[in-house]
């Protein structure tokens, strides 16, 4: 805290100076960021896993970290074609080894050609190591059906964070009522809000339809952003599909809705379809901005602005650590484009092996390859078991008396709602908590099970949630899931 | 370039519409960015690359880019233990392998018990990987004689460069005469003019005194501070040590009288210190900021404001591409800290492969390791070679007449002054190209030497100097100098 007037005479007498760099002093814009997926609650989940390690008596005996979307810290194995092709690019001494197969080597040998000094130690161009863009670009057009993919407008980044921050940086501009706006999902994955409080842009809520399975609806774009122009200057539109921390998957035909909205409104269309592998839902698909877009045909496909973002660490590998990822630009202007290029040279290049392990992502082993087999497997034991862990969460929180949880169509994350009693918002409220984030500290108190409220997140006033991963081991999850919807209950009569 | 009135008109009648992100529309703080080491000139180097591997006759068969501190882009073999744990960690069942010394395998299997889910997959906390922080905190005791260090204050980043964007957001506030200035050393390493444009903060030119090899005056601090106070609250002050582009090593005495300015005048301390191992000169000794504050005692311990930034990119190692670093801070305001912490909190966390090879740098192997001769061996062969180097250097642009180059103390690049002819100077007005760009431009296309204008680091009104690093192999860096130097005594006879 700031010193107050009386407290600076003192430090005037005893010879002390106030610091130059305090909280009244700083960056107000970066004191109102706010990051509730490693807030206060994950602050005290760190604590008690020490006071655990100390042997503090605690009412559980493990801290279960299901706030965040972190797949091999929950115990998923690395793919293992992935780490044998980035070993032997680290050290390549191994390429002499027999334990390694052929076309790992060879995709090793390929990648450390495309390497300053064929060696991962050496910066690469800013916008990523050129054939990897390339690869990038083959698997877009896989992806969308031969829609043609330029890796010129393909750039590499240190996960999807980095590269959505710099797409959003490029569209801050104004002050007072021309600032820029820049529509979000309510709930929303709280790096948009972070980073627009950091860029002092304008968040303009609209929000998903809860009743519908978080449906996104046009008129409630349209009432959002009629309402914001009367204050800003709206420019952007995101979309999270498949959506974080909402799980619903968009139908095409809801996309489109958004593509022809954008294009009247001129709004540039940034699209997060980082959970593009992850859809489970039966009758959910994953269609692409830039396919639908495309699809459509001028002047949608022609002129309308957009950049989709991916990574490597969700879908099937969640290689999180490595901070790997990509934005894909389409119709955005060459001169913007150079001048987004020169902004990613300012912080050299994104990590190289996050860039290795992206390559292998998008071009992965063939039928033909000798690693296939292997391949497929392990990527389709992750896929398979997360999909019936999405099925187990909506089930067993759907049983609980309080708990209502829409179907997880895709992403690794349900967002169930859960009534609270007057009596325990009455209390959260003399504590100087939102009512979720009293019912979430309590649950990690009481049970070790660290999830993150809603209110992190967004929602409508007067309702109540909370995120959690899908990700924890079926074994674990079953009675975790059964353990939260007791604590709930529990609660529920505690303040009843 | 945004529609005229007219355009616009046709625009409309082709059923086209202007483009939401035009240069005109965005944000007008990412357009004033600069950054020269990846600027216009190394986009026409890849271009030149290019023509060349398309068969293009040029008057020289390969381009050197010495625009960059780049080692293992030159032809550096990474350091052997460094890579072998990272594999080990990469892919554990490398463990069972007798190919890896005890060692290497020790520390990845410390490692590895330090990550979630004993994986590099896996996400770290924000701040780094608390092992590899206290790693990190006992380094700096070690370099500093003792002198503590928590590793609390301990942040690990993605390269230096993020930390040191990290810390400047923070200090930025403010508008018209209240908007925070930053004292810069000119020439800088443009990272911290761009960062200052991005950021919309005021730079503040501080100028190196190039007739004593660079020496930083605090007189010259004085005179900058007291002019940028008539329009901006000067509040930070930026030093980098062993210097970049400058090569100087300052003295102690001199540390001692910046650290006094520093904390008479009120400003934040932000010590750029990444070529702490890079000094060569005989004589030159590296004192860090921490070490030298520490000694002089309060109130400077314990009051001065301080952040010290260091890396992998440099050193001995030169493993720019896996993009690891840290920052410690010294008497911040804990409440402030917590801001750092949750602004860091948002882009997850730093690439873990760059904390790994960090960990290995701040802990190398100890004289009773098997590793131990092998790697104090390449280490300092890569030492020495920089020494030579950085001694031929000056030695051969010495003898040059019209190229005069300070001592390379330390770092890894000199940068001389060159005399440009008037005629050139006019030639190079009529292009609308700074001078200095107009020669480093000539000595691409002729000669395929990519080195950056001294304008791009900001110098003295009417002299001009060029970066160049000291890093080519010694085979290479002979003729290199020897083709410079020709091609500039060249270039005066042509314009003279």
């Amino acid at each position: 805290m700031a010193l107050r007037a009386g407290d600076r005479s003192q430090v005037a007498m005893n010879g002390l100076k106030e610091k130059v760099l305090t909280l009244d002093t700083m960056n107000p814009c970066v004191r109102r960021v706010e990051y509730a997926v490693r807030g206060p609650i994950v602050l005290r989940a760190l604590e008690l896993e020490q006071e655990l390690r100390q042997g503090v008596k605690k009412p559980f005996t493990e801290v279960i970290r299901a706030n965040i979307g972190d797949a091999q810290a929950m115990g998923q194995k690395p793919i293992t074609f992935l780490r044998q092709v980035l070993a032997l690019c680290v050290h390549p001494d191994l390429l002499n080894s027999p334990d390694f197969p052929e076309d790992a080597k060879r995709k090793a040998e390929r990648i450390l050609q495309a390497c300053g000094g064929h060696s991962l130690g050496a910066y690469s161009v800013s916008s990523g190591i050129q054939l990897i863009r390339e690869d990038v670009a083959r698997y877009i057009e896989r992806r969308d059906g031969g829609i043609p993919s330029d890796p010129n407008n393909i750039y590499l980044s240190t996960g999807a964070s980095d590269a959505i921050v710099t797409v959003l940086k490029l569209l801050v501009a104004g002050e007072g009522p021309t600032r820029t706006g820049v529509l979000i999902p309510i709930p929303q994955y709280p790096l948009y809000s972070a980073a627009l409080a950091e860029l002092n842009a304008v968040q303009v809520d609209y929000y998903l339809d809860e009743e519908r399975a978080w449906a996104l609806d046009v008129a409630e774009l349209r009432r959002a952003l009629c309402q914001a122009r009367g204050h800003c200057c709206p420019r952007a539109l995101c979309i999270i599909n498949p959506g974080n921390p909402t799980g619903q998957v968009q139908a095409r035909e809801c996309i489109e809705a958004v593509i022809r909205f954008a294009f009247e409104e001129r709004l540039f269309l940034m699209a997060d379809e980082v959970y593009q592998d992850n859809v489970y839902a039966e009758g959910s698909q994953f269609h692409s901005f830039k396919k639908v877009l495309t699809e459509m045909g001028p002047p949608y496909a022609t002129q309308q602005e957009l950049a989709s973002f991916h990574s490597v660490s969700k879908g099937y590998m969640g290689e999180c650590g490595f901070r790997g990822g990509y934005v894909e630009v389409v119709n955005m202007d060459p001169a913007v484009q150079q001048q987004m290029q020169k902004l990613m040279s300012v912080r050299l290049c994104p990590p190289v092996p996050g860039q290795v392990l992206l390559s292998m992502v998008v071009s992965p082993p063939a039928p033909s390859d000798p690693s296939f087999a292997q391949f497929q497997a392990e990527r389709q034991v992750v896929l398979a078991e997360l999909a019936a862990k999405a099925k187990l969460t909506e089930q067993v929180f759907n049983e609980a008396p309080g708990i209502r949880c829409n179907p997880v169509q895709g992403a690794m994350y349900s967002f169930p709602r859960v009534q609270l009693p007057p009596r325990a918002v009455q209390r959260a409220q003399e504590l100087g908590l939102a009512p979720d984030m009293f019912f979430c500290m309590s649950l990690l108190e009481e049970t070790g099970i660290c999830v993150v409220p809603g209110s992190g997140f967004g929602q409508r006033e007067g309702t109540y949630h909370f995120r959690m991963t899908i990700l924890p081991p079926m074994e674990k999850l079953r009675p975790l899931l059964e353990k939260l919807s007791q604590f709930h209950a529990k609660f529920t009569r505690e303040y009843s």
